[in-house]
């Protein structure tokens, strides 16, 4: 039985992290909005500390952690931003930290990680292996596995992003997350739910990645697929618990091709002179995808993060 | 006998222009701030409207001209951003405009032009043969010509970046504008003179279009060089106003390398996940390039603007 944080639970999380991560800007582009057909509103996450929303859900899981927990330490098996989320809380806390990471990681990920002053543990790439060394890990040192999503203080403090956006903007229709694990609708989708219930929350899914979609259909978790789309953020499954608020307040999921989630991120950085990663590009090609549906509406994009490798661009 | 606007003068150009363009952003980084060692601050005019600060000093010059004159229309040979700027003030205005652009431009910069609605009038890549066809056009239509920047207005018009930045910031040790007709750093310098005159302006230009560096030692406007430079921005002469107000209120100009503008400019889009064109960068590679000189201080950084081709990136 999975149990719904309260309104108070939200407005703690957001209270507590408050000092440690940046309070992200909202943009608006005329440009994108002629195009659309639309009113856009791009809630920066791409700025916020490390280049992810990750940042919120890492640094309140350790938070709230206990002061002995935390100076025993955190570990996790992500080789995504949350590794580098969860290293920057640790540094930001003065705690040890280990980093999980498959031998096969890009060496510019282990160098962010590294930066930060995190312990990496390199590991066959396989998830049953990054499975059993953080396991190992955390028995020889005593300290807290953090999972990247499926946990309620993650989600917790991945929802004060959508608590922000709903104070820099007025009364939005819609709000369109990316979703991959699932961490950043679920808080998107309880911030909404509590602050203005009359604002639906659309998912965005990668037709390569087509999970979540599949799940909500048929109401039983979808295996991941080949780890095949772009949007890197967004290959990961649904857990148990963000299927849940997924199922509860979440209104549907709408997906968009290879093509739609590059043409976006292109727009993006061409009209708005942003660096966006294709998993918060997606959002704007569920937009431009979808332009009945969204024509005269108030629609507020979460731009979950911006860590993109400069030398890789697919433009 | 270039006479010096006076502090209304310029008071009055920010009042005009403020319902027709952006206040733009200024941003910070802690990460740049520690490689750099100084506390840095970048005022964003790549997020101004159509991408650069060329579209203050076109607007308010525009702005400045009589009612019958601007009926009657504008006109610019610049091939670059400020024939954008000047397509743009033209729409907002509803006034014609007609762009006289070399055969060999860009489609990506006729495209942008077009769009705003101004007639593109192609002739051979010579400076006399635009000088002549801009000629025949105003003879034609009977419209008025802008200078990109040579031009009273349109430096009163850029100094509107400079009075919001020291509003946005608070007591800066030092400016570092770009320079390339000098257009933004008059703006920049007749800024600081009235509203911070402890701030100091520094010009920073690329070693390859290094002539405002060697007209300000040798007093004598150097010719441009071979248009070599990433920096498309800074490639051009300067004029006799520009080099007159850079003469009085420059501080110095400094210079950086190819490869030091390439890597600021990375590093911006990496570390603020903002984007900048090369023109925008070479401020950050200044101070990269001269850490003991920034060292400890406030510095601000215009950031000119963030019209890159995407396909053609330097990284």
């Amino acid at each position: 039985m999975i149990q719904t944080p309260n309104r108070t639970a939200l407005l703690e999380a957001r209270k507590k992290i408050e000092k440690y991560i940046h309070k992200t800007p909202v943009f608006q582009s005329s440009a994108l909005n002629e195009i659309s057909g639309a009113q856009l509103f791009f809630k920066a996450e791409n700025m916020q500390k490390m280049g992810a929303f990750k940042m919120r859900g890492a640094m309140y899981a350790t938070l709230q952690l206990s002061k002995e927990q935390q100076l025993k330490g955190i570990a996790t098996h992500s080789s995504g931003n949350f590794a580098q989320a969860m290293a920057l809380s640790a540094k930001l806390l003065k705690i040890p930290a280990w980093a999980i990471m498959p031998s096969n990681a890009p060496q510019v990920k282990k160098d962010a990680v590294a930066s930060y002053g995190a312990t990496i543990i390199e590991c066959e790439p396989t998830l049953e292996a990054r499975e059993r060394t953080q396991e190992q890990v955390v028995n020889k040192h005593n300290c807290t596995p953090l999972h990247p999503y499926n946990a309620i203080d993650v989600i917790l403090g991945n929802s004060t992003a959508t608590q922000e956006f709903l104070e820099q903007t007025e009364s939005l229709d819609i709000i369109i997350s990316p979703v991959g694990g699932g961490g950043l609708i679920s808080g998107t989708a309880l911030a909404t739910h509590y602050f203005s219930p009359t604002t639906k929350v659309i998912g965005a899914e990668p037709q390569l990645a087509d999970d979540a979609y599949r799940s909500l259909k048929t109401g039983i978790i979808q295996p991941p697929l080949e780890p095949l789309t772009i949007a890197d953020g967004l290959r990961t499954a649904l857990g148990d618990i963000t299927f849940h608020f997924i199922q509860q307040y979440v209104e549907e999921i709408k997906l968009a091709s290879e093509a739609e989630i590059i043409d976006a991120m292109r727009l993006i950085w061409e009209r708005m002179k942003i660096v966006v990663e294709p998993s918060s590009a997606i959002t704007l090609a569920i937009v431009l995808k979808n332009k009945d549906f969204f024509k005269g509406k108030k629609v507020g994009l979460i731009l979950s993060g911006g860590n993109v490798d400069m030398g890789k661009l697919p433009f």
